[in-house]
């Protein structure tokens, strides 16, 4: 990784899966990780003690959220990102790319950048790919990501003709901003981390891979995933887009996913994950456990006195049953979703913790195999 | 004190102020004390474990909530509010009176009890002595309540002697419902505090008081204050209540107040205090400091890097920035209620602290006349 203070080696292989270790200014980051979903700076609830409890690694922050409110300068005076928020560990922040385009009914994509009335005030904003560089800067994440395009899920409803054009226009726009991009890095100590697209062809990713690693970025992204896409899909474009990228560089899958969807590409050699699932499902009740998916909201464990997943050791299983945890979901306190949040990301963790583990051992897939057998099981 | 496991000791006594020790079945209890709102049975957003850290002695929940939802049986059969919620140390639940009186509007008072419409479905129910204190036992709170019947304050702007009649009418009833109370009593491992009524009045208060006694209850509380009167006139019907109360008695002072309220009534002799106002401000943004009252979701907060109250040990003060704070409530991110929450908390336990040292040094007088200064200064 050619930024100052950034190392990343892989210690372990199982198949095409990698054990791995990202060493940031901010601390060293054992691979595959996940990554919790810190959008304005905080994860719903939890404070940067309960994180570390629970041995999160590094936090993901939203770029554009953060420049609409309090806006970088603010950030970059208390210190970054590290210094505001009171998390001192590793920081990479999204684009905000893909947040303007769900966000805002009235985005307009051209070559300079992407132009859209704020949600906040209705006021024109303009992400180009030289200014969200400049905002990550100044919010001083340890990695940085570069603005792309990334095509709706509307878009795959049009006729294949039309899909494939607004594709490739896509595609090609993504690559002259990824070189934009890395034109526009001022900062020696931090990473910038390159975006593969091309939705699920084949060809289109291999493409996108190649050129996007022709720049040299720190490490690569698979963006514009987990929009409908078949599981073998997913994994034949990951595998694809890591044929073309270089091996010594970390592996990021955006915004990703169930916990099948993470073994599904840890097996595929992705070492970085994010995603909102288990902050978001947390916060309604359903809680990942060793049984399958538990709706705690659920009428038969009003008088539960069971842990929500009896085999897990996190704060909330270790002090709480699923009655108690039921009632505060139940009455609107916000304690329940702060619980239910510390045991999903507990569930996650561990996910990761057992993957890095069994590559270690080489019995990563059997392990991938039980994920498997679990996926979308009701633990009810 | 009649019931089983527990003792009040008067350890210093500073004028009429007291410091003294609450022993009960779960652990003791250092007065003046101030006890935590967990209305459903968690103080919003705080753990166990928070509260614990912070120093916090007693919470109370509130009996009529709890029934509602999840019901007193759920709560029973998981080991009652210790185990149900996982706060281990000692409960004090109210009677539910106040709540539903303030909740309903098709509220009906006759000498049987409390006929109401529940918010929840629109039920009636109906609330009795008896039945109020038959929750409480199976809730298990350490000190439970006697239902009493608390005049609103819509009922003070009527011609005196309206208000006459309704206060000699409710103070008659409330004595009646209290001997009904004493008598329903089945556990003799709970208290049971009587409640003394009687507006402003300090004929009446001392006779509700005289009454009130004669029954023998574990402890008493003043109810139906702060609710408009002026700070000298609740001082004096305290001052009144308690010449007829026994010395060797705990006395609590519901749902008051602001610091300068709750010291008022310390130096009247108060032991027991609540109030929604710690938790309801944090929630606000209104953070109580040694300067005042900050408002620390203006914008001239927006970039600075001090700490809420930088003469405050909370972890609050001590990991993060008035700028991270107000960005965080006004982003609406969970975990900056929980953080004004645990200021404010924080906040009042040192303010009880200091309070009980100052009564042993003898040096309360002055500190109460500190506390007064500050009352309703603006820190911004």
């Amino acid at each position: 990784m050619n930024a100052r203070g950034f190392a990343f080696e892989v210690t372990a292989t199982a198949g095409r899966a990698r054990r791995g270790r990202l060493t940031t200014p901010h601390g060293e980051i054992q691979t595959p990780a996940f990554m919790s979903v810190a959008t304005y700076g905080a994860v719903r609830g939890l404070s940067a003690g309960d994180l570390e409890a629970l041995g999160a690694q590094v936090l993901l922050a939203n770029t554009y959220h953060l420049h609409e409110r309090p806006g970088e300068a603010i950030v970059q005076s208390l210190g970054g990102l590290h210094g505001f928020t009171g998390w001192r560990g590793p920081w990479l922040t999204d684009s905000g790319g893909f947040q303007v385009t769900s966000l805002s009914d009235r985005v307009r994509v051209d070559d300079e950048g992407v132009t859209f009335s704020s949600p906040l005030d209705g006021a024109r904003r303009v992400l180009t790919p030289e200014g969200v560089i400049g905002i990550q800067e100044a919010l001083g994440s340890d990695v940085a990501m570069v603005l792309d395009e990334c095509l709706r899920p509307v878009d795959r409803e049009r006729e294949d003709d039309a899909v494939d054009r607004a594709l490739a226009k896509a595609l090609d726009r993504t690559l002259r901003w990824a070189e934009r991009s890395a034109n526009a890095r001022k900062r020696e100590d931090q990473a910038v981390f390159g975006i593969v697209q091309g939705g699920v062809s084949l060809e289109r990713r291999a493409f996108s891979a190649r050129e996007t690693a022709s720049l040299g970025f720190d490490g690569y992204a698979h963006g514009g995933l987990g929009l409908g896409e078949e599981r073998s899909e997913r994994r034949e474009v990951i595998a694809c887009a890591h044929d073309e990228l270089p091996e010594a560089t970390p592996r990021y899958l955006m915004g990703l996913g169930k916990p099948v969807d993470i073994v599904d590409a840890i097996a595929e050699g992705v070492d970085l994950f994010d995603c909102v699932v288990p902050t978001r499902n947390g916060r309604h009740g359903l809680l990942f456990t060793s049984e399958g998916i538990l709706t705690v909201r659920n009428a038969r464990y009003k008088d539960d006195a069971r842990a929500p997943d009896p085999a897990c050791d996190c704060p909330t299983c270790a002090n709480h049953s699923r009655a108690y945890l039921r009632h505060l979901l139940h009455t609107g306190e916000a304690l329940g979703s702060r619980l239910a949040t510390i045991h999903n990301l507990a569930f996650y963790f561990r996910l990761l913790r057992e993957s890095r583990r069994h590559i270690e051992a080489g019995t990563f897939e059997a392990f991938h195999r039980e994920v498997e057998a679990l996926s979308d099981t009701r633990a009810d």
